[in-house]
């Protein structure tokens, strides 16, 4: 009988597969464009993320504050202010009350400083050995506002892409912690991104945002050329990498192109406003290494390619397999 | 170090206990009322819930039918038609595709039924051994209409107590299941509410209702009883007990006051409304045992008794421990 693998979990292909497996048993069309919120009428915002990041603490948060910020930047990319949040708990027996606490505490530091307001919650606690410590799922619920159609479907070819900040550094930080590597610098990039996010709303040239998570930048870029049925163009040189995450990396034989960020997003701007949008960008504190990395063409619809530092160019590709489970 | 046991997921005191660890890490007053569904402004109602269940399937349901039931009923008994499901799936590597795909198919086929729309999901993939199989958390996302006030503030002394049917049939079938015992006619009572709920809506006398899900019909009562500072009196001999259930409980031991219901909701109503609210539920095949089993008093506020067959009367408290944990 066929059964599922980490791939399927990875956020390429594999769960692509898995999604539709999902969503074929549902009514209707569900998540028709298939990104990681819904607007519903009225201009409510959803979206849902499980959390099962392990170790459940590393450098720069914690399943706590991961939980809170990915969930909430799913609604940043898409322009709707983060307002409430819902918590389901599973957790295994025996785990400490110590340290459920201190990452509730971390959720609830989050939750403050956005002005995100916890409406409702549920714990299940399962016996021992039949879950890992503890998962966490959040649905963020938002309110969108001066930009309610961002989306994939507003890429055309000649638009600039914008990356925040240095791709992979969540993801570079758990495959440190998890092989047991120290390396100077190297830190999570979990944050929440509305506060900077918010200051791009404004511009009319504006199409579409999205938080480099699981899959990576590289993924991101893939579904969108797929999914607007653009080729993208990135240059190697222009990504503003973090030097950390790229010895990491190297080190383990990971592409950074597919390693989750956390605090990341990729924006699609018009030309004519991408100056503008790379200027409020680096305003904010999350953004000082904002960087212009591509940019969108009619050539190769549906493929991304990189320029690289040698010289070359390479097809970049979503991951099949999964590279390292458990991330977020 | 103190851990957490079991207990602490059974819904009884010991989940206050971790409940409001959780709570008192984030800002404001969260979820002060406790019930299990928060209302928005605008009338938005949201509601979380894990799904743990084992087995995974069971008579009358599965986890697929059983996570979008059981939270589309925590937004019926607030009075508020379930619209929207947000998804998050947890799985083990090696799960076999085919269990998935038909735990989805009884969960569209409940969305289909009662016009839910799948808006947004997630899914992560954890390693061999690191979760039992299948955890299910959803998000349902619905409206309040005509008694958007519903809640525990209502109760008071006088009115009447409507079970709508058996309790305690989805914990029973579980525990049968779980002990390898068979017993004819023995089915969980999975179902979804909200098309007998939605009648008894347009009566005035409408106080409060609650699906008497994890610790049962016995732990609803008594946070009905400690939040409202009421006295509440139930009669054994007019609850209309399911059979195959109680020959479970007292074979294994079991309190079928704390076992949990699926399909099974108390209702507080006013006494000029209660046959009207009777006769509602009635004429609904969900609800065609329905019952009034008690009232609310005066008398000994905060604290629920039973009038038994015997004649005595003993006091109905929360579980404390576990009698059985993963049953939803």
């Amino acid at each position: 009988m066929e059964t599922l693998s980490i791939g399927h979990g990875a956020g390429g292909r594999l769960t692509e597969e898995l999604v539709s497996l999902i969503l074929g048993r549902f009514p209707g069309n569900p998540v028709a464009d298939r990104e990681d919120c819904a607007v519903l009428p009225g201009g409510i915002a959803v979206t849902i993320d499980g959390y099962t990041v392990t170790p459940l603490a590393f450098e720069g948060g914690d399943i706590g504050s991961l939980c809170i910020c990915g969930s909430a930047n799913d609604l940043s990319v898409r322009g709707a202010k983060p307002l409430y949040i819902a918590l389901g708990v599973i957790v295994e027996e025996g785990f400490p009350f110590e340290d459920l606490a201190r990452f509730m505490t971390s959720a609830g530091e989050v939750c403050r400083a956005l002005g995100i307001e916890l409406v409702t919650g549920d714990t299940k606690v399962v016996p021992r050995g039949q879950a890992d410590g503890l998962f966490l799922t959040t649905c963020a619920i938002g309110k969108t506002g001066a930009h309610p159609g961002l989306g994939t479907r507003n890429i055309s070819p000649g638009d600039v892409i914008l990356l925040t900040s240095p791709p992979g550094m969540h993801g570079a930080t758990i495959a440190a912690s998890r092989y047991g590597l120290k390396v100077n610098g190297l830190s999570s990039d979990c944050a929440a991104l509305w506060p900077m996010l918010e200051t791009l709303l404004p511009l009319e040239g504006l199409k579409c945002m999205r938080d480099c998570t699981r899959g990576g930048l590289g993924t991101v870029l893939c579904e969108w050329a797929e999914s607007a049925k653009v080729g993208i163009e990135i240059d190697e040189t222009l990504i503003p990498w973090d030097e950390a995450s790229i010895s990491v990396c190297d080190l383990l034989g990971l592409d950074p192109l597919h390693m989750a960020g956390e605090g990341c997003a990729a924006v699609v701007v018009s030309p004519e406003e991408a100056e503008a949008a790379l200027e409020l960008a680096k305003n904010h504190p999350l953004g000082k290494r904002a960087s212009i990395i591509g940019s969108v063409t009619e050539e190769h619809p549906g493929y991304v390619g990189i320029h690289t530092a040698s010289g070359g160019t390479r097809l970049v590709d979503k991951p099949v397999g999964e590279e390292l489970p458990r991330i977020c």
